[in-house]
């Protein structure tokens, strides 16, 4: 948790964070401003004293000003006239501005932490150059150990309410969506729309982008909807001119988010429409009974990696090849059993081979549960996945409950 | 163009370009992907040579493939038996990765420009440590000399194509939201809406976003919707909690793109619903007068910031102060007057303070022509804002006509 900074601070001998990029999309820099619209801005953060935002544009001032936070422009640093000598020269006077901020703060030496979406080749010159500056400053990039990333593990209430409200919102989607699907006509197995012509996978992403849209929310990195042997293959996101059929395994997996990079929710149901082959009903049983098996044993303080063995052992007790058996394998269980949701729709804790000691249980988690079994040659996946949430107490509660019906009945039948 | 880039990396000594990032909202890595949907992904170009793709995930291969490109997975380097030493050690273990990677393209030494967005942090340390594997190896930020950004700067006519599909979408959800707006009841001068209570921004930016959803595309940077006093704030987004009202300068700014990071599309109109104040009127016509100058003016061959300087004399013969007269200025004409659009809202040729030789109107480019008229105090702002192209036989053509009106009748009065 945010709390939690300062003496992470501390622990990882870290005297400031310093954040850079836009303040949308930037999940870094979102944790502290809380979403304000940025085009360019940086954040400093010293050990035991606040945060302070430094924005670009002057005609910026107001929206910064609405985070709440301690604003800064770049105009206040007065330090015009010794950005003359880099005229021409972006990454000097960039860090020669970098240099003032963090002097401002009171940071001529000692280590900080960088964080922030940006450019490559900007981020790498420019912290060069701030190094050349300041020959006493050591510049981390601390990784999966990230501080920011412990932090951000645990969720505060205001951060557990904004992702309860995107599993509301994600649940709502999925239960349109089914009900889209359902009320199709149906002709030669195949969904047909008004005009007699396919339903393709394509028209029900629209339909998707168009509901999450409605709610304010987005999918910045895209639904899967995968049908068939694309269900197979876990990061398919499935082809838009696709025809949806009966009878197929359709992995639908949706991770949206509060518009312009906030919290995430992930969620993800399979589905057969009409009716479903016995061999994927034989494997939708084995997912679904590992899924109750682990969410029936999950508890505070356990270590996650233990539940991704438990995954294992069950899959294996039924003849899969996992990951455990075979690192490899692209047939049975590919993957790992879920991982924390926040700012990222991917972040701590981890529940497979990165995992570490970190990766316990505890008030203010929110990760998924994401068994799954995926056959490509026979031309089908199945997973279920859902979003757990520990509250402050200890409670461990599924964030968003919707029905797992493998087989979805066409209405007009 | 994509085919400059060669000639490019000649003129600039550059012996690869190195992509990394995401296949989405990245430009750089979508410039060459064309939009697949990869979470992790690192692209090279050797000069004289295509373009090589690598994937990380196993899973992501398919999608990969769907590039066009070159693709490898990062398994298919090998190096997994050399990466056991760096476990626990990711930044190294990337380092490692890139050197190999670079080594497979015959990579050793030289110069290579980075581009692409990554976190600052793992960017700084992960390059460092590269460098220090390979210390003939040059690694070069190109700021706003960027290559890629110069190749970018004029567009293909599938990319063209792109840019006039969404200016077609741009345009179809400005016309419904004017149609929204002026269909609204009216009282005491402001908009309601059917159940009594008034209609506000953010109601608008909803229908703005679901309208955009419903064409495939996103406005992952928000939408300026800004009244009154907020429309004299050139970069304020405007409030969602704000009612609309009558009489009121409306700037209406919206910049919406493919989905998932791809070409933008960059416009704006202001609008008083009912009828205009005097001042407005007054402000309107000198915006309108410099519009047509300076789009009448328009020639290929021409530097881009002359076209800025012809709109600071004319404002400024109306009697407005702008950044000419005093570069500090909050009232009068306070920004400049257009930039490129393509994969990135704003991009090269520049017309301001920034622009260089190479900001030379040319056959492919995309570039927006804005003036504005800004005065907070009196709570009004101005500006028209449209999306040129230049055509491959040099005819320079607004990408997609709108009515610039600025005053909306209500059609309930």
């Amino acid at each position: 948790m945010k709390k939690d900074i300062d003496r992470l601070m501390l622990e990882h001998q870290i005297d400031a964070l310093f954040v850079c990029g836009s303040a949308q999309h930037n999940p870094a820099m979102t944790y502290f401003t809380g979403g304000v619209h940025l085009t360019q801005a940086e954040l400093i953060k010293v050990v035991h004293q606040e945060p302070v935002l430094y924005y670009a544009s002057m005609m910026e001032g107001e929206e910064a000003a609405r985070s709440g936070l301690k604003v800064l422009s770049y105009e206040a640093l007065q330090i015009n006239q010794q950005l003359e000598q880099y005229k021409s020269k972006p990454v000097q006077a960039r860090a020669a501005r970098y240099q003032r901020m963090l002097a401002d703060q009171g940071i001529t030496h000692g280590r900080i932490a960088l964080y922030g979406m940006i450019d490559a080749g900007s981020a790498y010159a420019t912290f060069r150059e701030l190094n050349r500056f300041l020959p006493d400053l050591e510049i981390i990039s601390e990784e999966e150990q990230s501080l920011l990333l412990l932090a951000m593990a645990t969720k505060d209430d205001l951060e557990l309410e904004r992702i309860r409200k995107m599993g509301k919102i994600t649940t709502e989607v999925v239960s349109m969506v089914a009900d889209f699907l359902t009320s199709q006509r149906v002709s030669k197995q195949t969904l047909v729309k008004s005009d007699g012509t396919p339903l393709l996978i394509g028209d029900v992403k629209k339909k998707i982008n168009l509901w999450l849209a409605e709610r304010n929310a987005e999918n910045p990195e895209g639904t899967i909807f995968a049908q068939g042997r694309d269900a197979a293959i876990p990061h398919s996101s499935g082809l838009d001119d696709m025809p949806i059929e009966l009878g197929k395994t359709i992995v639908f997996d949706i991770f949206p988010c509060e518009l312009y990079g906030g919290y995430y929710y992930d969620f993800t149901r399979t589905w057969c429409l009409g009716y479903a082959p016995d061999e994927a009903l034989k494997l939708y049983q084995d997912v679904w009974d590992v899924y109750q098996l682990v969410t029936g044993e999950l508890k505070v303080g356990a270590a996650c990696p233990q539940y991704q063995k438990m995954t294992c052992d069950f899959f294996e007790s039924r003849g899969h090849t996992t990951v455990q058996s075979n690192p490899k394998t692209e047939n049975g269980y590919v993957h790992s059993l879920g991982h924390g949701v926040g700012l990222h729709v991917h972040e701590k804790p981890w529940f497979g081979r990165n995992a570490d000691a970190n990766d316990v249980i505890q008030p203010g988690m929110v990760f998924t549960i994401e068994p799954g079994l995926y056959y490509p040659e026979k031309g089908m996946g199945v997973r279920l996945e859902d979003t757990y949430m520990v509250t402050e107490d200890g409670k461990i509660e599924l964030v968003a409950p919707y029905p797992m019906d493998l087989v979805l009945p066409m209405k007009k039948v």
